[in-house]
């Protein structure tokens, strides 16, 4: 059986709607730059589809692995407890094992984005455009 | 007189360290690739140094403008209130002018991270980091 990969973009959900839009622009941009990437967008709260909802959602795409990755800057409480609670991972671990479509696909999760050198490239972007 | 940048880069400010660090991490790589920018770092709330306080550690540097920069993926009530009242911002406006060092220093304030594509890059390698 031949790998194919998915990516679930999580985000926080708002009542505002910049993070949806940005969750799904991300989940767009990743689609357009890798072809043969199954991607959906699920939030942790507040907007639909709930990341439960998103998993479901991979049936009949044929994913063997999804990439469950948090559009979030920053490490914190929902990173590190309640989104891994409702991926089902436990605690420590990274990964895990779902059926869909009858079939083992593994779950991993990915990092925060973080303090990468491109979030400092964009920060400047905004600042020349503001100028 | 000659035009001297400062940016202010803003962090949410957290209880926990990543949000500080990240934030830092960012000023850091920003002054390592514009040597002829100051780059402080301010947070609205949890950590120090208050925006207040990073805008006033301005005086000496003779910068005549400083681009308030946040350092946030989404707009959303941090970033549409209450930073632009502590800036001192009028409600519509992304512009105002302080005294540091007894002379006027235009204050921009620019936009969030937002969708681009550079964050989907990001969270597609940070994809490929967690496979």
């Amino acid at each position: 059986m031949s790998e194919k990969l998915g990516v679930l973009a999580i985000g926080h959900g708002s009542k505002l709607p910049h993070n949806k839009e940005i969750v799904e622009n991300v989940a767009r941009n990743i689609a357009n730059k890798h072809k043969d990437v199954i991607v959906k967008v699920g939030f942790m709260n507040m907007n639909e589809p709930s990341i439960a909802d998103a998993l479901a959602s991979f049936a009949g795409t044929g994913v063997t692995t999804i990439a469950a990755a948090p559009v979030f800057l920053a490490s914190g409480i929902h990173i590190t407890k309640d989104i891994p609670k409702i991926l089902g991972l436990e605690e420590g671990s990274n990964k895990t094992v779902i059926q869909i479509d009858g079939k083992d696909v593994t779950i991993v999760y990915g990092k925060p984005l973080g303090g990468d050198e491109l979030i400092a490239d964009l920060v400047f972007k905004r600042v020349q455009e503001a100028l």
